[in-house]
C-alpha cells in the first residue's frame, strides 16, 4: 500500500511563530497554550482568551493547519450522493458504488468522507463544509436536473469526478457512466427476439440522465409508432415500480413484456404482475437493469437484467480522482481484480470533448424472468 | 432551524496579513495569489511556488482557515462506525442509527461526515484526519474490545459521544446505550413463561459489550445449572445465526426455545430450524433483539423480539454532542416526535459515575415466532 507523500512538518524553518512564543506572549505555560490551540478543554476562559489573542497577534498556525495551508492536502476525498439518506441505505446501488470507492481510496491511504444530506435545505451547509478545505477532491453521484451540487463543488474549487453524466454541461466535467442507452437497446432487442411486441417501459425519474438514456435506448428499439401509453415513470424504488406496473396494466392490458429501468422497480412490477394473475415470463417477460444480486437473484423468478459494474465504476471514479490528486501512479498495482473496470475498457463519448470521461459497457444477464 | 452562530470574518482587524500583501510579496496579481491559495488550478508551478513562499513568510491565513483557528468550528460532526463498510450497508441497525443522527444534525445545521474504514490498517489514516481538525466533535459506535478508536479520538481532543458502552473505562466517557441486559432478561422470562425450559442463546460477537450484556441477561434468567452447551456465539449476521443454530441443534437436539442477540441472527436461525423440520413457534419458540422492521416483520413467522429505539438513540447521541458544542439549546424544539428518546427517559448507570451517559429502555414486542 503506497503511503501518503509525507508533508514537511516545518516547510519553511524559522518563518513561523512557535507555540513557545504564543505561550510567552499570553503569559501561560506551553502546555496551557497547547491545550487552547487544540480545543481549549480544561482551560479557564480568561486564560484561553489570552492565548487566542496571542495566536491572532503573532499569526501562529498550528502544525496541522500549516501543513494544510502549504500542501493543501487533507488526505481525504469527499463523497456526495445527491439523495436522501433513506435512499442511500435502501438501494444497494449506492452501497456497491461506495464499496468500490472505499476499496480504491483505502488502497491509496486516502480517507473516505461521506457527506450526508437530509434535504435540499442542506446545500448551504455542504457548500460551507467543502469551502472549508476539509477534503482534497470530491466524488459526486446520482445528480438530478438543476442539481446545485456541481456549482457548489465548482465554487469550492476542488478536483471532482462525477458518477453518471451530469445534465448540465457534461463536456465541462469528468464523469464515469454506464452505457445506459446501449444497455436499454440490448434489453429491448432481446425482448423483441423473444417475439414480444407490446413491450412496456418503466422509466426511472426523468430528472436523471441515467433514466433519460435508458428511455432513449428503449425508444430507439421500439417499432415506429409504438404506443406512448406503454411508458410509465417510476422513481427507482420498489414501490414506484409497483405503482407504474399497475398503471401500465390498466392502460395497456395486452402488454407482453416490461423493461424496467432498474432491478428494484422490476421487483415491484413482478409483485403486481403476480397479483394480477399474470405469469412471468409466460404472459409477461420482464427485464431489469443494474444486476444487483440482493435483488435480481432473489426474486421469483430471478430477473433477467442489464448488468452494469457498479463497484467497478466506483473504483474507477476514485482512481481517476486519485490520479488528479497525485496520489495514484498508474504503473502501481499489477494485480487486476476481477470485474475491475479501467479507462481503457471504456467507450469514449462520441463527441470526444471530455477526454477523461469514461462510459463503461453493460451486459445482458439472462435469468428466468425473460 | 437555528442558524450557526456566525464566526467573525475578521476577528482581530488589522492583525493579519492580507491576500494583497501576499500577492505583492510574490510579485503576482491578486487573482493569481487567490488561485494558488484556493488550490493552485491553472497556475504555473514556478508562480505557485512563489505564492506559497510568500504565504509562509507572511503567515497568511485564508479566511476559512482563520475562522477555524479562531472559532475552532467546522460546523461538522464526524461519525465513526467501527465496522467494515460491507456490514454498515447490510445491517439495518446502522442505517437506522445514522438516520437518527442525520435528522438531528441537519435540524441543527451541522454537517454529518461519515468516515468509512475498510479495515484495521485504516486507523492511522483516521487518526490523521481527526487530528487535522476537520470536525468539531465525534460520534462513534459499534466498538469492539481493544478498539483503537477511543484512543485516536482522545488524542484528537474532540468532544465525543459513544453509541454503546465502550469496553474500556466506560466511566471516563459519555455514551448512549440500550438496556441490553434488561431486554435479554425480559426475553428469557417471556420464554420461560411460555413453559419453555431448554432455552438456547445465540450470542453476538463477545468482543462487543452489547453482546456480553445480552448474554449476561440470558444467564441471569436461566435456571441454575443450565447447560452451557445451549450457548453459541455468532457475529450479528444472518449467516452466523444460521451456523450457530446448526451447531446448537447438533449439540442440544432437545432445545425448545432460542433467544438470538439480534434479528438478523434470528432470521438465519429460523431458516435452519425449518430446514431441520422444526416448526416455529410449535417445536421451538424464537425471540430476536433490535426490532428491525425490514427483518422482524418480513420473516415467516414474524419475529417476537426485544425492541430498542435505534433511531432515537442516534438522535440522542447527536443531541448530547450538539449540546457540548453549544449548537443545541434544550429549550428549542417543542414538538417531540413519536419514539423520541430523551435523557430524562433514560436509566442512569448504577454507579452514577458518568452522569451524562444514558441507558434507554427496551421493550418486548410480541409477534408470531414465540
Amino acid at each position: 500500500m503506497p503511503s501518503e507523500p509525507s508533508a514537511p512538518s516545518e516547510p519553511f524553518p524559522g518563518s513561523r511563530p512557535t507555540l513557545e512564543a504564543v505561550a510567552a506572549r499570553a503569559g501561560v505555560s506551553r502546555a496551557t497554550a497547547s491545550r487552547v490551540v487544540r480545543g481549549g478543554a480544561g482551560v479557564r476562559e480568561a486564560l484561553a482568551e489570552k492565548v487566542r489573542g496571542a495566536v491572532a497577534e503573532l499569526g501562529y498556525v498550528p502544525n496541522h493547519a500549516a501543513r494544510t495551508l502549504v500542501t493543501r492536502r487533507t488526505g481525504a476525498v469527499a463523497v456526495i450522493i445527491a439523495e436522501p439518506e433513506v435512499r442511500i441505505f435502501s438501494d444497494p446501488f449506492f452501497s456497491r458504488q461506495i464499496r468500490g470507492i472505499s476499496r480504491e481510496l483505502s488502497a491509496h491511504d486516502t480517507q473516505l468522507v461521506l457527506l450526508l444530506l437530509d434535504g435540499p435545505g442542506d446545500h448551504d451547509r455542504l457548500a460551507r463544509y467543502l469551502a472549508g478545505g476539509h477534503a482534497d477532491g470530491a466524488l459526486a453521484f446520482s445528480l438530478h436536473t438543476d442539481d446545485p451540487i456541481p456549482a457548489i463543488i465548482r465554487r469550492a474549487g476542488m478536483p471532482t469526478v462525477y458518477g453518471g453524466r451530469p445534465a448540465a454541461d457534461p463536456a465541462a466535467v469528468r464523469y464515469v457512466d454506464a452505457d445506459n442507452r446501449g444497455g436499454a437497446r440490448a434489453a429491448v432487442r432481446y425482448l423483441r427476439g423473444l417475439g414480444r411486441r407490446r413491450i412496456a417501459h418503466i422509466a426511472g425519474p426523468l430528472d436523471q440522465t441515467s433514466a433519460l438514456d435508458r428511455l432513449d435506448g428503449y425508444r430507439e428499439e421500439q417499432a415506429p409508432g409504438a404506443d406512448p401509453a406503454l411508458i410509465a415513470e417510476g422513481a427507482f424504488t420498489v414501490e414506484s415500480g409497483a405503482l407504474a406496473m399497475a398503471e401500465l396494466l390498466a392502460r395497456c392490458p395486452g402488454l407482453d413484456a416490461v423493461f424496467a429501468a432498474n432491478d428494484l422497480m422490476a421487483s415491484g412490477a413482478l409483485r403486481v404482475l403476480k397479483e394480477h394473475g399474470r405469469t412471468v415470463p409466460g404472459d409477461v417477460a420482464l427485464v431489469g437493469f443494474d444486476d444487483m444480486d440482493a435483488v435480481a437473484e432473489v426474486t421469483d423468478p430471478p430477473l433477467t437484467t442489464v448488468r452494469q459494474d457498479v463497484e467497478g465504476m466506483g473504483r474507477l471514479m476514485a482512481r481517476l480522482l486519485l490520479r488528479d490528486l497525485g496520489r495514484a501512479r498508474p504503473e502501481q498495482g499489477g494485480v487486476r481484480p476481477e470485474g475491475d473496470v479501467r479507462p481503457e475498457d471504456g467507450i469514449r463519448p462520441e463527441d470526444g470533448s471530455a477526454p477523461a470521461s469514461v462510459i463503461t459497457p453493460t451486459t445482458l444477464i439472462r435469468r428466468a424472468s425473460a
